[in-house]
């Protein structure tokens, strides 16, 4: 395990490289904004963990007055739980039934959650629940528009049957995430994809509520999309995860109108370890930045970074900027924050801006890693 | 910090998923192929740690006759130490004053070498290793022809100069590692590119000499190429790390003539979690392997992977072969060995195959996001 990256009260200058760092301010700004969002608007905001995967952070959105957080794996809710938090929804499918149990075995002051989208998937987890004695809230995943897991509309009627047929079990309403509509580029793209999300939420409540089973909550959304299903009547719970950081790539969405501004908050700060005549070399490879959603940008520098492997990033000249000498500071903002976070072991988080903040937490992901 | 998925006597069936699992025999089978060749071309063996990250795996390769290991980070260099391994060679550059300091204070005796590229690395190094007392080889790297750190050959001869001037740094030769060639389909690109890796190295080596300086040894090399330089005269030493493991990546590359076999070794076990009319969805994400050389291959079935987000991976049929049923155990060979092991915290050494195989070892990656 890597030592902290720095101490309390360091100076920016003293964080090794390459480090995750928080702006604090930036990230305060995004928080309240989302809050200020779902308060005015009447839904419901479950920040969604799996962009932070830290309990600190975690605790400081619940104290906001969010409800809970989502996790898409059993190993970060029990990460999350014996960090503090009361308040999990697992908004994936587990089917394992060693996950199921330990899932079950957390503590009983923590308030659970899980989705189910098939028949195999209910019956798995009524009998670890039925086995601990404790009561669950479950969710009917819907497709809504992904193509990933999630049954059809027409059969959450069906799947919901089924959960109340299960003593340990309390149907407490659909997740409906698109998660293929959060990176469609332009707002047109956007509300097409969530027009159909809003739709197939509305069919498969109606074919629970046929059932005479009440539907009690439709959960989902992202950092992309949330206005769309907050205003859609439909959904009362929303569940963004990036808009506490952001990345490069949603900052190539054109916005929603309406939506509140994010700005970057984190950023991995990396050192130029080596100069030649056409390029500059940081230690930052894609060990320390996920690629899935591209390259990271160089930020307030004019440089195109370049893929070096694992732990080379490659700085190129854009315009006449001169390229940084060995020894600079180059901040990068990654292209996707969720799986970035993933590859450290530490948020150093710094009050007072890049250039000459201080620190002022270095919180533990400590449900970095939790595959499982 | 995740739980180990298994332990010592499991069946495999009992591995969580998704978890990094070595195929034991197929990865002795590959170190042993890797012995002989060198054995045979009398060069030394260095493997490269940046694959497995794994201190368990490096004192085997140093016990069956490898000299020692490379590694690209300090962070790496003091987790193998710590683990008992006594030979490092950093071949990146390092360049933070505190990352030098931490080298420097490492037990002396580990016997470390590192590669240096600039005056500024070779003064911050220097004045490191003077405040230790002790010494350590220097490896002047060059472009090879990856362009990312290196000088040009030309100017070999003056950073060696440099290096002599120091006391504590003993001129220990080049670093001449031509990474870009490594993944060259055609034996004939890659034949070609190694080609001009030894005419730089072999100039470099007489920028050196001719200024009067003796010139220890080449080194370089990787699983793509190393036939290349050790039939070269010029190298000495050899630097592989994926033919320990191997992955979906290097299998597309045409087997230079000659080469020793090398077999996949090193596959992530996922779970079937949901099963839809088209497609069958497994709790193996893009956080559970890397995905910069392509995504993953399934192993023993007709089906492609597509990225399916963090978390999942979709499975969509190629043939006839009908979609497995949720639960089902389907194994992955990894696009990158090196950043997928990057990934987890455990390597689950199973004896006996993936089908009816039993759990030999647990190896902790002690290395692992050891981006320091």
């Amino acid at each position: 395990m890597r030592p902290a990256p720095a101490r309390v009260g360091d100076p920016v200058d003293a964080i090794d490289s390459p480090a995750l760092v928080v702006e604090i301010d930036a990230f305060e700004r995004n928080l309240a904004a989302m809050d200020a969002f779902a308060r005015s608007h009447g839904v419901r905001l479950r920040p969604h963990a799996k962009t932070h995967k830290c309990s600190a952070i975690a605790l400081h959105q619940v104290a906001r007055g969010a409800v809970g957080v989502c996790v898409q794996k059993v190993g970060e809710a029990l990460a999350l739980a014996a960090g503090g938090v009361r308040d999990v929804f697992v908004s994936n499918e587990v089917i394992a039934p060693t996950k199921l149990a330990r899932l079950a075995a957390l503590p009983s002051d923590v308030q659970l959650a899980i989705a189910v989208d098939s028949v195999v998937g209910i019956e798995r987890l009524a009998a670890a629940i039925q086995a601990s004695g404790r009561q669950i809230d479950v969710y009917v995943e819907i497709d809504a528009g992904q193509g990933r897991c999630g049954v059809l509309a027409a059969e959450a009627g069906a799947l919901a049957r089924q959960v109340v047929a299960h003593d340990g079990l309390r149907f407490a309403g659909l997740q409906a995430y698109h998660g293929g509509a959060q990176h469609l580029r332009s707002v047109a793209e956007r509300e097409t994809a969530i027009r159909h999300a809003v739709a197939m939420a509305t069919a498969a409540r109606a074919a629970v509520t046929s059932l005479g089973i009440d539907c009690p909550l439709v959960t989902g959304a992202g950092s992309g999309s949330f206005l769309l299903e907050a205003a859609s009547g439909v959904y009362g719970e929303i569940q963004p995860g990036s808009y506490a950081f952001m990345d490069a790539d949603y900052a190539r969405n054109a916005p929603l109108p309406g939506s509140p501004r994010f700005e970057h908050a984190v950023f991995v700060r990396s050192q130029v370890i080596a100069r030649h005549a056409a390029h500059a070399v940081v230690d930052a490879g894609h060990k320390s930045h996920a690629i899935d959603s591209g390259l990271p940008t160089v930020w307030g520098r004019n440089f195109e970074f370049r893929n070096g492997g694992d732990e080379h990033g490659l700085l190129h000249p854009r315009g006449d900027e001169p390229l940084p000498a060995i020894g600079d500071t180059v901040w990068l903002v990654p292209g996707h924050c969720d799986p970035t976070v993933n590859l450290h072991e530490h948020l150093v988080a710094v009050r007072g801006g890049l250039d000459r903040g201080v620190v002022e937490a270095v919180w533990p992901i400590d449900a970095r890693g939790r595959l499982d």
